[in-house]
């Protein structure tokens, strides 16, 4: 247990802190250590009451849960983190991981579906998968029922990757506990959450993404219109992976979620090869390090950015660009404002690089 | 009956003159009598024997047969000839037509597909069809089995056109006699070949490209790899029409065939709204009147031009703008020195303006 570790949880739990403005925090003041004492002050500045910090009474005990599982803290920027994952503007500061970390190292592509999908869909997904993992693709999924099932399934014996919603320790659905304990044996598992968390709705959109970020693309098996799956392709579009997806009849209901992808631009894929094909030039592409996490260039802080910037903000979502271009203040400077802003309470961040005025 | 008709018939039926040849006659004589004059003497500086032209009896005798099925003769660049057809290269300069001519003055999209379709593939083209033509699109296909007849049960009521390979008066496969006599009737029925024609295995081709040339886009309705529905969708794209295609599990091997088309570039339909997205560009561009039949300009003949033609040729095709670059002299005395060689019988036009010398 190292007191970096300690002081990053405690960042990262403290309420109100997500994943951009953890990684701001770190990119302003170097360590977490730093960025803990700067945090009440910020606040302050920002004209709101200081955040309650996450104890580290709280950290320590949470460290020691995560030991006793046999799992390990996966840190943003270091080691075995997946530098794919960290190209995320909303990468998660610290995963949780248990089982064969190695497969981390594996180019990947994720394999996302109905869970209430076909049986027909579901040997296909199991077939490719199997297929895919003999290429030496990792498939990543996300333990869920149907697709996911098939896709760990198939892929089990070659290397998967279950990213889940809840803690590392809860099996959701619960028939899915004998896979996913075959998962931390010859695959891997992934939890953003702390142990113990029960996934709820608002989870899983948070859990898509790091299944689209794994990989060097997403393959959809099998979805109904504005289902999970198809967030989950939104967002690996969204950070420039290959959107890939199987066909399927007019007729059948199940098809139309993937036959629209196809329609908006998707790969159509009727078999390994098929994704091989699609994923290799990104493979390439994606190849070099790169990272997004080098600390951004400190600038004094104007006195008057958090009142201009407060002022340029509304109730609606304006990007952080358009704020920086009309505030006539430095980028740092402007970072600055809204993480003050941040911290006490008073911003909201959406999609895109997006932020608004929290309502009071 | 006029006399126009039955020199045009002459020169269309006569054995060597397809429709390119026909075209270039056309244009470098004027009329068909024209034509039928200078071949003899144009073949002589080929360097052939002049060809065994066509009797007037037997054009007389054709017509005469025509206009007692009850059908018309449409000639290429006159009156109620389609437009849209008469852009191919290789348009069929006469056409026999029996029954609601009206519907070559509607947009119109073809649609074929595997003559063994599913019975799932063949509900959903007799809807698409029918959705088709009640959007004021009328629905050409082959009046094969399967997809075809599907697609003009579908459309019968709105509008449809039916191409066949052999005789206007020849019901082949023989179980569509009903279907055909429908749309003698209620739509369209189209036939290139002259009345009598059993249809042989390589006029088939030749119908396809007047499917695909009548429409601004054709749709692929389940096909299998390597069928004939793909040959259609080739020559519609080659021709700059739209090219769309139904998905298919790709466990369906009947759905391999429009999957790879999909792959390829071909737009995915789910239904009928999907199609009028796709050719509504394509009917706007259409819209304006292109006629390729003006004459091109006369160029007085250089003496030389057949033997340097000739030297340039060989038995692998080649373009023609190659032929007239590399050959220096006018394109006009190169399209000459081809139609020349042509009638003497010692040419083959092949498909993307190429020609070879015909091995003696």
């Amino acid at each position: 247990m190292t007191d970096d570790l300690v002081d990053r949880l405690r960042l990262l739990r403290t309420a109100g802190i997500g994943p951009v403005t953890y990684r701001q925090l770190i990119a302003r003041f170097g360590t977490a250590a730093a960025a803990l004492d700067a945090v009440p002050d910020l606040a302050r500045r920002g004209g709101g009451k200081p955040p309650v910090l996450h104890s580290r009474a709280d950290a320590e005990r949470e460290i020691a849960r995560v030991e006793k599982l046999g799992a390990k803290y996966l840190t943003i920027g270091q080691g075995l983190y997946p530098r794919l994952l960290a190209q995320l503007e909303d990468a998660p500061p610290l995963l949780i991981a248990k089982g064969k970390l190695t497969l981390l190292d594996q180019p990947a592509v994720a394999m996302v579906g109905a869970r209430n999908a076909s049986a027909a869909a579901c040997r296909f997904a199991r077939g490719l998968a199997h297929d895919l993992g003999r290429q030496g693709l990792v498939v990543v999924s996300g333990l869920a029922r149907g697709i996911d099932s098939a896709a760990h399934d198939g892929a089990l014996e070659n290397g998967t990757i279950g990213v889940i919603a809840g803690g590392i320790d809860i099996f959701y659905p619960p028939e899915n506990e004998a896979r996913q304990t075959a998962l931390f044996q010859q695959g891997l598992v992934l939890a953003e959450m702390p142990p113990g968390t029960e996934p709820r709705a608002r989870h899983f959109p948070y859990r898509n993404r790091i299944i689209a970020g794994l990989a060097t693309g997403t393959i959809v098996v099998e979805a109904a219109p504005r289902s999970g799956s198809l967030i989950t392709a939104r967002l690996a579009a969204e950070a420039g992976r290959e959107v890939m997806a199987v066909p399927g009849s007019p007729l059948d209901p199940r098809a139309q979620g993937c036959n629209q992808l196809i329609r908006d631009g998707a790969t159509l894929i009727q078999g390994a090869e098929d994704v091989l094909e699609s994923v290799a030039p990104a493979q390439t592409r994606f190849a070099s390090p790169v990272d997004r996490f080098e600390p951004a260039t400190a600038q004094a802080n104007s006195e008057d950015a958090v009142s201009i910037v407060e002022e340029l903000l509304g109730p609606s979502p304006a990007p952080v660009d358009e704020i920086i271009r009309l505030s006539g203040a430095s980028p740092g400077a402007v970072q600055m404002a809204l993480l003050e802003l941040d911290l006490a309470g008073r911003l909201d961040r959406h999609a895109g690089n997006k932020v608004s005025l929290r309502p009071a």
